[in-house]
């Protein structure tokens, strides 16, 4: 079975995108535990950070320092929790390396819970952040 | 008061350091959630990733990306997680960027918890990560 996030990348598969660029794709995760909640993966598929290479995991730290901001800008956040499992043990869900970018209200719950929004709720947050972005 | 990551990579507060280059420092934290904890930390300071450059969160991920195989070969572990809290609403305490990696092993509890090792322990743990990345 081909990759999921390889798939997303391909354009295979369907995404609320936010963000491209040579080396870098980002889009919402369709289970937010909050609005906003992103997913920044490499064009270049490794299982995990230590399956690819120093160049890739550097240009997926660049992206997520310059699409934060306009993230945050776009959903009302105080800040985030920036997140990454390595191994299946660690509760790594797709064997794709992806960076979790969750943003976080000052007046929200201490504890993240998985939600479910409408496909036009995630549509509109994507645009909000594209829009800051580009 | 000075911050407290920068008076660690000056030398002025002793800590269990494992790795340093020009531009990252890593060192063992204190209050581990599983053995080999690390923090990674720029050295330049930044009160989070935003505040800094994107050279610095380059920088920061590429030395993550050297280091968490040695910690995980030190300590024993199949994978880890990486979080980074951007903002005290996201739990951050210091008010420097820093990267935390947790590593993880199969069979342990899937949720953390904080635990206390012993001076002794902390330096068995950051002696045996040093050798490795050596």
């Amino acid at each position: 079975m081909p990759c999921l996030f390889c798939s997303i990348i391909a354009g295979d598969i369907p995404c609320y995108k936010i963000y491209e660029d040579e080396h870098v794709f980002a889009f919402l995760d369709i289970g937010p535990v909050s609005e906003g909640h992103t997913l920044v993966i490499p064009k270049t598929h490794a299982e995990n950070l230590q399956a690819g290479s120093a160049f890739d995991a550097e240009r997926l730290l660049s992206a997520v320092h310059q699409i934060a901001p306009a993230i945050m800008q776009a959903v009302g956040a105080d800040g985030y929790n920036l997140g990454m499992n390595h191994g299946e043990c660690a509760g790594q869900d797709v064997m794709h390396t992806h960076f979790h970018i969750m943003p976080r209200k000052k007046d929200a719950p201490r504890v993240f819970t998985k939600t479910h929004p409408s496909k036009e709720e995630l549509v509109a947050t994507a645009e909000k952040i594209r829009e800051i972005i580009q």
